[in-house]
């Protein structure tokens, strides 16, 4: 009805669905037109969200293309990696406009996808046809684009905090450490022992490491910003808490560089953009200050005792890290202001 | 500027105050125009809680009732219980409008007020002048008023889920007992060896059995709905978690009602309330499922082995229990829509 | 080898299981010989539970009565509520004593078992050979038997709080209300999207109200004390913690009583009883007072306004809850000090 | 009375205090005469301490090292830093043997400790005479001496997972990273905003970047072992959880090793060491694993792809990185078994 874009979503059943609800319900700009679900069609969201009773009484569809076609332009595929490698292509055959928050179309190198995916890549077409949607770095390439590919979690948070000083060549690519750590909504809804409340409260865990599949996300960005190939040793961790990632970085400083010309580098850099806040020397953000909401916070410290930088950079996983900079992607996309519907405040505590 | 109305939070400093602006930010006939601490007037506010940067930047302005009312034509009292009472006379006097958040304008008896809260009532003449805002009880009664007390957290989620049963006349009011669960945050900002949190964290605490100030609040409501005076068994207790209160309720029914009664009883009750939502039979609702939100969601269990009925009700205690009511209250003073600014989904997971 | 009771654990690979080997390691008389897991045989215990490395090392046996016999003298059964009832008369037939954790042997009418546990109930020869082992009641009766039935987690805290009182006659029976809240970890290790840690963390649920199968054993046992059947209302809740019990009770008083007397009721009553400490008036217990200990410790709120008096009784769920007081049990059995291998200090903070 | 050393505990009030507490019950050699606490002296521990309650029921003493010595002929100092400095030496000199906690004897250079701790260094002669008591590097040296001084939390950590790659050349000292996080029981049980619970919840915190006063403690060791200074990038960060430490970290390999070989280095060089595990390859502990033991779990990731080795180590940070330690020590001092009181399984889940 009137002139909002229609919007669906597949993969409501997700946290990353969900999230998408709870921010496009404000979008003045959207309608939500469609909630897919594959394993859930004919139940009420609210019935497995309890949350959204009153807010959102759609029945979830089915995952038929065709169908989606004819209720909406737009959708939103939060489903899991490999699963939007086979289901994409129909959706666009179909005329949609697709936002895909599931990995599969991050990696230009179909062998590169499938050393660490695991399952086989999309058509190299199609791969060349996504744009890496991370509004920061390269949102002026979004806008008319009808294959937008959401970036990673981790790649958001490790990215925002380290190609502004790749890009000025104040740090050594080849030197970087991401220590990286986020809450368990990142490992999504499903049922596994490793995520039961009793084995994950009171606990900290490494796991993958070295063998994440944000890997070469997060170095296919950083070469092409360095101009040349990098390889990074990447710690992914699990902490007891629902929401938040801190990445924490390391890398040999090019020349002498203070905290302060940090600070102003960076500012320098997301001037103008709504969602980067960078702290002032000697603070760090922690991840309850972006809680919700779709900020990416950085700070630094400058240790002349060993030529090192330290760059914290935190988001909320499920907002900057998926559905709020799908959003995001969604108001470069249409031309609208960057920040329609994510104007939203930390929730604090 | 325009013609918002210019509002004034004092207590800014404390968890109310900064989840009042979190909503009123969003309020399209607000404008903020005051922060005010005592403690750290002059500081930035987002010095203290850096989630606020580039949200809000007003320096704290200090106490003086007649600077604010240059400054604002409403003022939200987000202070501790003892403070409003000597400051809301001179806000008043100034002109301004008051929503109190402290619970000192709650008792209309003067002398029960000190027995509870342990220290000089304010005026009678301020005490019969007060309107208290539970909005789903009281709503009509608050428009156009000049001084509002705002509910207690606990029995915001403890009447919603009492009144229509007692008022109904289906549940014996002499039998009612009240076991309340809250997170921490209920206890303010300050610190305090209990709630360090390595003495909180995996820990489930009883306090202030049978003694708790929010006792004749709850009392002083059912009392004038049961149409005579009511006691009540009250038991607080703190739940390792930041946000939410249950409040599980067990009275004696009169007569047999089911479940299935129940739940209509109450959506009859309610209709046309944005705010609360019932649940279906057999199904009871989780703190979680109304967190950052304005919601209180209620469930029922009636037992017929005992003759009795289990009344559970959750709310966000910083919202529903605090700010979100407050601002649900200045929407109906000012007769505006009573959702206004206060259209958020919960926040899930 | 030497003359140490041989001790066999079925369902090791559970929190119940893991718990009795953290005892057991450390108890002077016992050595466990067999532990046993029908899903994971033939694997080592500490593939599954790394924190078990270089404490037991033992291969998981299959469940085979007469191999177990073979190797054990006694065999506790920490499986879940059905499968004890199939397992336990072959264990006995094999000429195994057998301390059970599951529930199927506690309430002593197979009819009422079964309208509670919705599976077929064990022999009824069995159920009247089997001794309830609440230590701190039954304690004289436990001694050289063969089959002990362990209480639930609820009824052990409920209970030690109630008794007392109602076999003094200072509270009615036909007024309790107990409003239990539970750690996740009672809930055991089996995935479900209800504890995943995304959906139970900053959660506080309510489940199973006036149908859990724990009501049948504590009105068993109230109505024995009482000397008439008790029926009670009984509330379940999660609290989003690991481990702990807190079961808030209520009843009427009859005649006049003090905190002071009823602190002196419940010290004699449980004098000389190793495990239950009563706090001073005016203190309640919390659960991490408790954690990791076999202590119960209880709290008492006379309110004189409404004749009611509130009991707090606190516990660790996985220890008195349920493998310390099967130890305690098996202490009692073999005519051993109650407290061996049990005496250990709570795990604080 | 009979032959148990007598044994004192300063800053009893701690969490340090309690856990040696816990820990000394249990020890066959040992009895606690004093408890000790300059803030709290004549009250009873379990006042404050109520899981303390019938463990141990002793009134807490006054700090008079004449009187600690009349009744104690080993003391525990579990005080702040700086206080220590002024504590010991009285107490060296009424003869006692003492174990020092509080890391104002853990920097051999004076000058070094007062640039990173800001306040005064003990004397030269008490820095030189004390013995850093870190068992599986040190422990021959501790044996029959009368000072020594407990490693610090983060160093113990650390170490254990740096030193033997160190020592035997396998990485480059200059290149080592280290990302270390923490229970926020490490930040003892003083209040303070930044621990209140509802600011740590679902918060991961970093702090201290560069700064920390463990960094001098752990270039001291690392020194000594490569033969050379050694400086490193050393980050401290809040997890959400109570107690556990991990440290991540980070080096370039000198030539070419596995996985495989560094687990048969370390094991081989912490054979018949009873508090290091080492894990198979490609699987890494977390920190719940040695929850309330005196373990230190190791676990490793060789990357062919940058060269570098990653290293994975926790412990309890109240008990090997605290007062299991020292007790340890204790062990080592008095010529006995090296685990005698630390047996203690990890509490799980």
């Amino acid at each position: 009805m009137n002139n909002k874009l229609r919007v669906a979503i597949v993969g409501s059943t997700g946290y990353g669905g969900v999230e998408l609800i709870r921010f496009l319900q404000h979008h003045p700009h959207v309608e939500i037109t469609s909630v897919i679900s594959s394993s859930s069609s004919g139940e009420s969201i609210a019935d497995g969200f309890p949350h959204l009773t009153g807010v959102i009484n759609r029945p979830l569809d089915g995952v038929d293309p065709v169908e989606i076609a004819g209720r909406a332009d737009l959708v939103f595929t939060a489903t899991p990696s490999g699963v939007s490698a086979k289901l994409v292509p129909g959706l666009l055959e179909a005329g949609l406009k697709v936002i895909d928050l599931s990995g599969d179309f991050r990696i230009k190198d179909g062998a590169v996808y499938e050393e660490w995916y695991k399952h086989p890549a999309p058509s190299d077409e199609l791969l060349q046809q996504a744009v890496y949607g991370m509004a920061e770095l390269y949102g002026d390439t979004v806008k008319e684009k009808t294959l937008i590919s959401n970036p990673g979690c981790y790649p958001t948070a490790t990215l925002l905090g380290l190609v502004p000083a790749v890009q000025a060549g104040w740090i050594d690519p080849s030197s970087i450490i991401i220590d990286a750590k986020s809450g368990v909504s990142g490992a999504g809804r499903g049922t596994n022992l490793a995520y039961h409340y009793a084995e994950m409260n009171e606990n900290f865990k490494a796991y993958k490491l070295n063998k994440h599949q944000h890997i070469p996300e997060i170095e296919q960005v950083l070469g092409h910003v360095a101009g040349s190939p990098v390889t990074v040793t990447f710690t992914t961790q699990l902490v007891p808490m629902t929401r938040g990632i801190m990445s924490t970085m390391y890398a040999s400083l090019v020349g002498e560089h203070t905290d302060r010309e940090l600070v102003d580098l960076y500012r320098q850099f997301y001037e103008n953009r709504p969602f980067v806040r960078v702290r002032e020397p000697g603070i760090w953000p922690s991840t309850k200050e972006v809680a919700g909401s779709n900020y990416c916070d950085i700070g630094f410290s400058v240790d002349p005792r060993t030529g090192r930088l330290t760059i914290v950079s935190v988001i909320d996983n499920l907002v900057k890290g998926a559905s709020g900079q799908a959003i995001q992607n969604l108001n470069l996309m249409m031309g609208w202001e960057e920040n329609l519907g994510l104007n939203m405040t930390p929730v604090y505590p």
